[in-house]
């Protein structure tokens, strides 16, 4: 088959448009079906029709206090100086709920009631025509409305049902959707795969969107990438849903009939809209059911549908738009997007003293986790070509605006230790989270300059004094009155395989023989401790093969090491222990913690602090990561201002 | 069994103190229940334990695009006048997500790709190490924190777990929760009570707030009134609960053995608590399970639940605590209040032009509806002895601030084509509502002067001018520009019984014979036509047996009569048609609708105006009800300003 070339590449608004009229000329928005339950069964569900009182509520009149149902005018005359005796005939006890007598129609309430003995009782008081009695119908008259149409049930809502005698309702049924996956390379969670195949995950996270916004979602098993496979599926699914999402073959790949399949058996309405990420999006319709095929990176996917298929749920159930809650933000950093492309930026959101920073979580569409992370989306227009730093913008929120104010935004070099901290600070307060941004520690000085940041991790050798992070303080952060505050010290090494095989002991053997090496980024601490020894070692960088290629973690540095993508690489020790690699010793070097004085009395700050020097659990599970030594852990380093 | 006084009335603050106490000592916070499940199901679940990733994700190096892979080091030297070819050995043609065969470390995209052949490719541009490659762990590196403990499980969230190998995690036990109803008087939702027989509804409110807030609530039978049952009862749930929820039987009536029962099985920790309405609440410890009991009646109940039980499950399950939803709204008429009592009031809200006004709900515990209706809670501390009218007070929202701020504001007289109406706008527009305040043409008019509604419905007859509405507008609303609508005429007359049996044809009879009235409230038009009649008849008001009884509604007159707890009373034909009762006419009257020029233009007022004025199925509707003339609906009748 040939390889398919997108045939569109539709502004959003304009593809928005034309996909609405396509599912109104098939009835899409029209069809609203209902079904009858029991109001037992109906919390949260959507009423079809209006409800009304079958019964008034109360339905007898009711005493509303504890005491004694009597007749009015028997007490008339009762007062202090008068007080009247009613004999058991003329009285009747009553707790709250119970009927009144026929005859009653009044309750005196028993703190006023007077037992001469079981039979006869004294009052002092008159009554009024039905006191403290709850008449018939005071709360609700039969044939009332009760609740409107389009209403969604609460737990009282049930209440005042049942109370007036409803015990079935018409309520709206969701739509039925199903999310099918495609792709012959799909194994399932829990098999291991070879290099190719991929875990099929994304189903469960479309399901999961459609269901969290009104449908009724179902996934099916992954249909292998054979063209009559997929149209059969496709036409079983349109015979049985209201909405059905294929997920990848989107794309242009060689293995991609989608489009091709959607054509011979419906109308393709759209195939790729000017948006990034998700352009290769195929909006169809089969039958008269909306067909949606979504590309295959998780981040696509889930974009793509929250464009196209959340407000389609809203409107199959008549209701009103979602509209997300947005807040401004600055953007920490410049972000460039294409002029003509809708651009959707995945950003973490931190309250900064009194400024919310907006900071890009860029990677690809491919990076789950990157969405996993984002607080929020930023839209760049088409019109566009990117944002500048300290720019303000509007940001889709994706967590609840608490969680994004109590977010503890550190901006450094990066630790292992700061994965612990998150969590035990999210274990002890749910609301609080970090927000790590691995950028370096002359990138994380940098934000702390720019007030970005709650704290920076730092870790930079002064060569002339030989001691960490003070120097680059002074020269950088002169004005910023701030403390300086030991986390740990840890080793710094060359990560190697397991069992050294190829006997790197240096970077003379690197450069030598040749062995791949993986560096890191530019600003890194680690970074200058690699040119730090080339550097002693008089070894040019152009001898060290692989000196290009950067990565930001430390993590991610053993993780080339793992697959065999790299042979060595400059990392701390702990990075080795996690993915069972062998360890070279460079050098014990300081990490410190840069935190701003403003914000030394920040309860999330206190906590961190907290944490690293009273909590010995804590600082266990630290040494258990491999490395580290906590003799100055938490002790303040140097001051200023 | 003697009758049972309170034992307490403690402050609120002090109940809840005690009680937190009480739950410590039981070791109810310290519980957290944990369960090892897959995945899949993990939906909503917050997790007791940290996830880290098994797997990096991707696993292998991935085409991050459509292409061919290659050695980079091969294109080296490409440029456009010097196109290197590379044969088949060379290459290998790869789709987005395929593995990188080995020997290759860079992916060049199919539209930089000249395929000479499909054995033969020719390429003018250099390649970079691993470009267009997902290296292993670019997302994620085995070991690293994907999600802390105490997170709440997003779809998102099931796609990175699932693609970095896990497949079953750690999630919390919600506390178990049972809600038993108790009472010898209740019967089941669609059986018919005698007099005094409940229908048995409270268990399900219950049920269904305590499962909102995160437990898993059952409901049991109802226990009958005897303490040998209750025992049983209350040693049977907490063997195989974590909270115990006592409806009913919390009160001094002569079958509220409840307290007396908790107290022989457990420890009474607090019984009565300084608040309206929920005085009676019984706080108690039965082995280490918290048993609540709560008053019978609905409203009470779910009050004090919110008070006692909402923080109780967050504090079970480690999560923050939920700080409600709070506006400042101004308070539309003074509420008193008692000294001592911390008091929960019941709000309406709307907001008419910038101002959110809060009227309260009034009526007793017992008005379901009440709180069905109710938008927000209004919390009176026991220090104050009410609120005066144009207060500025806190509400604590029940419903989403979009709804409120989209909520029509109908203060005045009562009509049942407003319920109609009510219900035609929720079903076209979801988020709008009526909320009506049914306190007479007058209390309209007066609201109107206030700036406190949108409109006012309005039928007050000029004796002088035989003209309605025009005049009084005129006196009390001189200032305000205003449109005066017609919405209907309607037919004004005495309800009686089906069949007429005491053969009422005017207030003459009813003056004579004795019969009982039923009357509308000061300042209601159908109040002025009741005293209209009486003087054009020169009948005093003491010769009408009821006169002082007073309800808000043609709908609660109409059912005083069909209840028998009055013989006649004024109102619209529409309410004797629906709850199937006889009607003597005795006048038609005009029925108009103020509205001030300002909101003329708000979407709410004109989708009421063009439903009026256009609808011909909404028009049939309201004929339906009876007693209905269109003639002028829709049409200005009077316009100032």
């Amino acid at each position: 088959m040939k390889r398919n070339i997108y045939l569109d590449n539709k502004p959003l608004d304009e593809a928005k448009a034309i996909w609405h009229q396509a599912l109104a000329d098939a009835g899409f928005f029209d069809r609203r079906p209902e079904q009858k339950i029991a109001v037992d069964d109906c919390l949260g569900r959507i009423l079809a029709r209006p409800v009304f009182a079958l019964r008034s509520s109360p339905s007898y009149n009711a005493a509303a206090m504890d005491g004694i149902a009597v007749h009015f005018l028997d007490l008339a005359n009762a007062s202090e100086s008068n007080p009247v005796r009613l004999g058991r005939a003329r009285f009747t006890p009553v707790n709250t709920g119970n009927a009144i007598p026929e005859g009653c129609n009044a309750v005196v309430m028993i703190e006023d009631v007077h037992y001469l003995s079981d039979d006869e009782v004294e009052l002092i008081l008159p009554a009024t025509p039905w006191q403290h009695v709850r008449t018939i119908g005071e709360d609700i008259v039969a044939t009332e409305l009760i609740l409107p149409e389009g209403h969604q049930v609460r737990p009282i809502d049930q209440g005042a049902m049942l109370a007036t005698g409803v015990t079935e309702l018409w309520v709206q049924c969701p739509p039925k959707a199903i999310a099918i996956p495609t792709g012959s390379e799909l194994i399932q969670p829990g098999q291991v795969g070879q290099p190719g195949q991929i875990i099929e995950f994304n189903s469960r996270i479309l399901a999961g969107y459609l269901n969290e916004w009104g449908a009724v979602a179902r996934r099916s098993a992954p249909i292998p990438d054979d063209p009559l496979k997929l149209k059969e599926a496709i036409l079983a699914a349109v015979a049985d849903n209201d909405i059905v999402i294929l997920n990848a073959g989107a794309s242009a790949g060689t293995r991609d009939y989608t489009s091709q399949v959607l054509a011979e058996v419906g109308k393709v309405i759209v195939h790729g809209v000017a948006i990034k990420p998700g352009k290769p999006v195929i909006l169809a319709i089969v039958g008269a059911v909306p067909v949606i095929g979504l590309p295959g990176y998780p981040v696509s996917a889930v974009l793509t549908m929250r464009l196209f298929l959340r407000d389609m749920i809203t409107a199959f159930l008549g209701r009103e738009k979602i509209t997300p809650p947005e807040v401004e933000a600055t953007i920490s950093r410049p972000f460039h997007s294409h002029m003509g492309v809708d651009e959707f930026v995945r950003v973490t959101l931190g309250r900064v003293g009194d400024i919310l920073m907006a900071t890009p979580v860029g990677k690809g569409a491919g990076a789950v986790m990157s969405l996993v992370r984002a607080d929020g989306l930023l839209t760049i227009g088409a019109g566009k070509e990117g944002i500048g730093a300290g720019e303000k913008v509007a940001i889709e929120l994706l967590r609840p605006q608490a969680e994004v104010d109590a977010t503890l935004v550190c901006i450094g070099s990066h630790d292992n230790i700061l994965d612990l901290l998150a969590n035990q600070l999210h274990t002890e307060r749910p609301l609080i989270r970090i927000s790590s941004a691995h950028v370096g520690s002359m990138g994380g000085i940098m934000a702390i300059k720019r007030g970005e940041a709650h704290l920076a991790g730092t870790h930079l050798l002064d060569e002339a004094t030989g001691e960490y992070n003070v120097a680059y303080i002074k020269r950088f952060l002169a004005n910023i009155p701030l403390q300086l505050i030991n986390l740990c010290y840890r080793e710094q090494g060359l990560l190697v395989a397991r069992g050294n095989p190829k006997n790197i002991q240096g970077f003379g053997d690197i450069a030598e023989h040749g062995h791949l090496f993986i560096n890191r980024q530019g600003g890194a601490g680690t970074r200058l401790l690699t040119d730090k020894c080339l550097a002693d070692l008089k070894i040019g960088r152009e001898r060290i093969q692989g000196y290009q290629r950067e990565e930001y973690t430390h993590m991610s540095v053993a993780a080339a090491i793992a697959s065999g993508s790299a042979d060595t690489g400059m990392g701390i020790r702990a990075a080795a222990v996690a993915l069972d690699l062998d360890f070279v010793p460079v050098a014990e070097e300081r990490y410190d913690l840069i935190i701003p004085k403003k914000f030394l009395h920040d309860d999330k700050i206190t906590r961190v602090l907290h944490l690293i020097r009273t909590n010995q659990a804590f600082q266990q599970r630290i040494l258990a990561l491999g490395g580290y030594e906590l003799r100055d852990s938490g002790k303040v380093m140097y001051e200023q201002g």
